[in-house]
């Protein structure tokens, strides 16, 4: 995965678990597209400290997300939603029950 | 929720965030059901100090909870499953279009 899309998502889902002076310095550097010394300079610490706290969040962020696994579940909810979207195309081009029951399975999936 | 079923929920999607040492006593009174004083033997700590241990991991689990809402999502996940099965049991009575595109609605619920 892309670094930017991978750190937006990390962020996204367990952002929450940063601490505001964390969660500050990272969106300035992360979405906000400020310098590590821009950053350091807003947040009053060396650029230096800035560069780390990137680098210790992200890992941080990271070890979470191997921990619940709340993006590959949300992805995979995606993923089987876009596939039930598809059987009832399908199902309107051709009548056939057998996609409704995989629709049905599907959904016994996604509630595991 | 009844307490026993709101642990082991917490349990179920945030456990992996406790130490070993946590996990073993949560698991020990919550889920095997072993008094105080046994998993205290066990564990070699004192009554006080399993009660403490159980009544702080109840505590961070349900704040892991407030900031990541991972049941809340799952929960809702389930609920919006079980409305597209009653929709595709619905339509094998009566075949509207107005269902089908009901689980379409559903599944970009699904996706947000």
């Amino acid at each position: 995965m892309e670094k930017i899309v991978e750190q937006t998502l990390l962020y996204d889902f367990y952002g929450e678990l940063l601490t505001d002076h964390q969660k500050r310095i990272y969106e300035d550097v992360v979405f906000n597209d400020l310098s590590l010394s821009e950053a350091a300079a807003d947040a009053g610490i060396s650029r230096q400290g800035v560069h780390d706290l990137i680098k210790r969040c992200t890992r941080t962020l990271g070890e979470y997300e191997e921990k619940l696994h709340l993006i590959e579940r949300f992805t995979q909810t995606r993923r089987l939603a876009d596939e039930i979207e598809r059987l009832v195309r399908d199902y309107r081009e051709k009548p056939e029950e057998a996609l409704l029951t995989r629709i049905e399975q599907i959904c016994e999936e996604m509630k595991e």
